[in-house]
């Protein structure tokens, strides 16, 4: 690759000769690895030109870089990088001298540490990786999914989805949404009620943002999803973790100052329990009561592969009282980054002005292959696909799991890509996990998903849906063997 | 397409027959638009299973529906919504019939409002677009975006791009950022001092988010982007607004007490001022006396088609004091939602872990088709033609503006993509905008880019990156004409 001659400027302030800066410019480039060696040097003329120097004082410069091995010369093609200059492996530049901003006063807020864990980025290069919400790529359809993004990526398609869509979503997307996906949930919606999120979490973000603030309070189920206590915590709100049982969130267990309730009836995350419907109609007559909004969090529907799910909240909903939040992040793969947020026209009228205000929209198209991907069939298919693995999987884990005598606390009896493990009392599963890095097995600690006060340590999630089946068994094997060492420990 | 089973829910607390309920939830299917003539709905025995119903139930719904005209019956193969059944142009669910909640007072936070316009979205229909900031798809390398996209979707990249990064960016194009594009202006900064944002408006709100709240004063240019200003006024911090001049904001106006400068000393936004290489040092002088930090948006320094650009403030900062903010949706597609903020580590961590909790990370495949597109060198030749259209229109439309007798207030004078025009006085230019649409002209009224204790409503943006050559002069001449017409009145 060429260097640009655009990279080169002159200081006004520095000390030595014109012809020591351009060396000082080159052998700094070369050094901290921003020029690499074969890398051809702009002419002496087009950087005199540019510099607004004479083309001597450039050539000087050159030919003082080749006698030290920076730069050789290729004859009339010109300058380059040399292969006997030093060449650092990566570009490292210097860190910079010197700090003069105290950080730590001036950044008035700071969103670092919290509840939400750091999970391990190279879980592909484990054995045994148990671990929840990455996709697996044998199961995507990849080459439907470039077919629709090539689709998108048209000349037809283009100039819509090149546009600033401002406030704005792709109309196809949404009104797929409307029609195929949410009636599958039992919930009946208008595109002014739809608003597209950059995935499920900025949803429950825009959520406690316009619906919280320092005098409000939250109800969320404990335990549950870490960064949405996170969110919460950074609202600044009262936030009321309530203890789940077999059925989910307990109503009666509400306080009758909460503001909002935040739950996963369909699927509790991550205990995996299904709320029953008559508890469903409890907590909307609860929510009715103390004239509370409700935020549902309905992940996972797709994975019901035991049983048909039971509809949405959401369908329940009389009052308009909730807010429905979906994903197709989960389904498709996690790096989509894509979800949608359902809710009453002045709510989302406000969702979509707080949306703009932060990011404009979501990329129109990736919300274009979407729209394509669901309405030719191949997301449906997908998630057939999807769900017979799982299936097997499920089968194969639950075998294993007796096999080795390991508790299951919660299995959704839906389905779902995993279960809510319970080691016995003493254990910490966050050293289990460390423990079992080397031997090439991925484990979630489930601690980060309890509240500070109902803090559990001997409880882990053991996903399924990114190992093969085949390994679920050796690899619950070393589990059960580390636990075992644990407690003779 | 099939009408899927899974959209088919019995209401336990439903009045009539299982047959009567059957029925009906076809009908208000088909009634709504959910439901599409010529859709299959799914066999008797596959409903009867999914509700868990006898067949015979459905079958005799399915009966009634046909002679009711709403199904049609083709043979073994299933039934249909008929051609005859009434079908409305378009989805339309019906409203809601109750909303119980006070959405007024529920709401907390409001962002509808403010100073950022609504936009024409249709500006694609006008013969005379002199809009701003929208792609011109003559323009965009189509076929080669194409390849990169499609690269980025082949099987080896996409395992890594479909994982979610959690917190993370694509590193190749964190790395072309560090090597290639910060250093065209000057800017050397390590991969842990840059993050990728959903544009440069996200970054923007990413620093007012963590530099300021309600106890800190913010700076801001005095016509300025009007989206910052909202922004702003939602962190509830002080605002104060300083009116710019010829050379961009003036550093002696600013206040002792200021914590941020939000400032675009390249190309001021909107009036296109370049601010001198004096008056940026007397800047960061001014930023150092009273210890401020400075936002930097940097934008459309790809734009200089006149001259060669000054080197951004960032790269005259030794006190790490400046924060950097870039963009491609501007030089790519607005669509496209990518830029990125670069700054001190201390701020970026922070930064890296609000964007976690809104959002997680921009998605990964829009990030690794533009690091393609950038290394294989399109994104330079996409910019030096895209250079030299705005230069021929550039020249066009000075022509024009003299022709016509207009004004001009500001134009870059490194190039740039609009002009930041000035009529009469008492003129008022969201009129003269509205009255110019039958013509099939849009210019943009200035207006709101003003505070409201400075605002003037005789300025107007005149952008030339959308709008061919050959439609600039019939289009200024209905504006001159407009404006004449509006003098006389």
């Amino acid at each position: 690759m060429a260097i640009s001659v655009d990279t080169f400027f002159l200081n006004s302030d520095a000390q030595g000769t014109l012809q020591a800066q351009i060396q000082e410019m080159i052998a700094e480039g070369i050094l901290s690895g921003r020029f690499r060696v074969g890398e051809k040097l702009p002419s002496s003329r087009k950087l005199a030109v540019h510099l607004g120097i004479s083309r001597i004082t450039v050539t000087l410069a050159y030919t003082e870089l080749l006698a030290n091995d920076y730069l050789t010369s290729r004859g009339r093609s010109g300058y380059f990088v040399s292969e006997n200059a030093p060449v650092p492996p990566i570009y490292t530049p210097p860190v910079q001298s010197r700090e003069a901003v105290d950080w730590d006063t001036v950044l008035v807020r700071k969103f670092t540490g919290g509840d939400t864990p750091r999970k391990a980025r190279d879980w592909r290069g484990y054995r045994y990786p148990f671990i929840y919400g990455q996709a697996d790529p044998s199961l995507f359809d990849h080459a439907n999914w470039r077919l629709c993004s090539l689709r998108a990526l048209g000349q037809k398609d283009f100039a819509a989805l090149t546009d600033d869509y401002f406030d704005q979503d792709d109309p196809l997307l949404i009104e797929y949404i409307a029609r195929h996906t949410l009636p599958r949930r039992g919930v009946i919606a208008r595109p002014e009620q739809i608003l597209i999120t950059l995935g499920a979490q900025n949803a429950l973000w825009l959520a406690g943002q316009l619906l919280l603030n320092q005098s409000s309070k939250a109800t969320i189920e404990d335990p549950t999803y870490y960064t949405l206590r996170d969110q919460l915590h950074h609202v600044g709100c009262q936030v009321d973790c309530i203890p789940v049982d077999q059925d989910g969130l307990p109503p009666q267990d509400i306080s009758d100052d909460t503001d909002v309730i935040f739950c996963t009836p369909s699927h509790q995350s991550p205990t995996t329990a299904t709320m029953p419907m008559a508890r469903r109609r409890e907590l909307l007559q609860r929510a009715h009561d103390i004239d509370a909004v409700i935020v549902e969090d309905d992940y996972e529907f797709e994975m019901s592969f035991m049983r048909a799910p039971s509809p949405a909240l959401k369908s329940l909903d009389s009052d308009g009282r909730v807010i429905y939040v979906g994903s197709f992040s989960k389904s498709l793969f996690p790096g989509l980054r894509l979800g949608y947020i359902v809710g009453s026209e002045a709510f989302i009228r406000q969702a979509r002005a707080l949306r703009a205000n932060v990011l404009r929209h979501p990329p129109g198209h990736v919300q274009r292959t979407v729209a394509y991907f669901l309405s030719l069939g191949h997301y449906d298919a997908q998630i057939r696909r999807t769900a017979k693995v799982l299936q097997d999987r499920r089968q194969v884990i639950e075998e294993a799991i007796i096999e080795h005598g390991l508790t299951v606390s919660g299995e959704g009896v839906y389905g779902g890509s995993s279960l809510w493990m319970q080691a016995p009392d003493g254990i910490n599963m966050a050293h289990i996990a460390e423990q079992l890095k080397p031997d090439s097995v991925i484990v979630e600690p489930g601690a980060p998903f309890f509240s500070a006060q109902h803090r559990k340590h001997n409880f882990f999630r053991l996903g399924y849906s990114s190992i093969s089946a085949n390994r679920i068994a050796p690899g619950l094997a070393l589990l059960a063997q580390a636990l075992k060492q644990a407690e003779t420990a």
